[in-house]
């Protein structure tokens, strides 16, 4: 059975999954980069870098267990580029040039139609205008068994929690304050919809939890 | 120098400081109990219990470390008890008993006048109507050189933040989703009110972080 994840979600300790004033310069929003500096110096994220080296431990566990049998993405706009609105063009391909690290179709939620973008490393953007569960629909047909991995942002993982449509989902809360973005658990009961905590693991970075929904 | 400190404020991952719907039967809301699972067993609250026992480590720390040097307390109504609005009479003396765990003075907002209440082991309950300056004033002048603590709710907490009159602020992070209650972080920018995390520390059954404010 293809299952919904979320994996590697960073959010601050004040609930914030990304900062204000998301731009070409703050892709994160303004201090959304201290939100995952648990992550960037493990191996996990220094080999997509190209690098061989980076941290073992829990921090590298739960960043290698993100991308295991990930068989297609699902991006809200944000994710994919600062733009806004209609299409200027077909110039913007992504935030992370010739070859994302996605290798995977990815399924990128927009309400402005433009054809899909083929990419080098097997990414191909797809670019959804029909709404999360059309995007999902498509997204598990395209993942040949694996996962699908719901990769954010904030109003992305929002709309599919509400749905019920996330099997589970890890966290990482970050050991720093935003005070301003995106609350993450705003007007959402994640009681009601079902989910509990199913693992808590700390490192110095992080504290990775698992929300799981039952039954 | 006086310091206005919080302690050992417990929070669920989905940022809830209580759960909903207080009353005589849920002091802490419905499933606020989850929230101080960190704290039940440290050798700390054992002994608050009367009982020689209890577990040593980090979450022991912090809860020992949440009662040194507090030379008085503030607390929200809520804190007090479950009643709102006036006092029907004086039966009503806290969730305590007759020996409540403060030993000093404790300041209870609340828009409704009462008489000052002794109670057995230094604990005496005082009724503040005229806002948290004038409770704090009153706290600072009774706290005899030691801390002022302001133990909750979240209301009372974020009053605090907002004035910029916390210098200290533990929080206990509790691996538990509440779903709704009252959310401590909500409309309150901490960044621009100065505060930053400076210490972060984790067990198995709560991650704590102490948030500190600059200058």
């Amino acid at each position: 059975m293809v299952k919904v994840i979320v994996r590697a979600f960073s959010i601050s300790l004040d609930g914030y999954g990304a900062g204000p004033e998301q731009s070409l310069e703050n892709p994160l929003g303004v201090g959304g980069r201290g939100l995952h500096e648990w992550l960037f110096p493990t191996r996990t994220f220094q080999r997509i870098l190209g690098k061989d080296a980076g941290t073992s431990g829990v921090d590298d566990e739960f960043a290698a267990r993100s991308f295991e049998n990930v068989g297609a993405w699902i991006l809200g706009r944000n994710m994919f580029g600062p733009i806004r609105g209609p299409w200027p063009d077909e110039h913007w391909k992504g935030w992370w040039g010739d070859n994302p690290p996605y290798h995977v179709p990815v399924f990128v939620l927009t309400h402005h139609a433009r054809p899909p973008l083929q990419m080098e490393g097997g990414t191909t953007f797809h670019f959804v205008t029909d709404g999360i569960q059309s995007a999902l629909e498509r997204a598990r047909a395209a993942a040949n068994g694996k996962d699908v991995r719901v990769g954010g942002g904030v109003a992305t993982l929002q709309q599919f929690f509400r749905a019920g449509l996330i099997d589970e989902c890890h966290i990482a809360i970050s050991p720093v304050l935003l005070g301003a973005g995106e609350p993450l658990f705003a007007d959402m009961n994640l009681v009601a919809l079902g989910y509990r905590c199913t693992q808590h693991v700390c490192s110095p970075a992080a504290t990775h939890v698992v929300l799981t929904r039952q039954g």
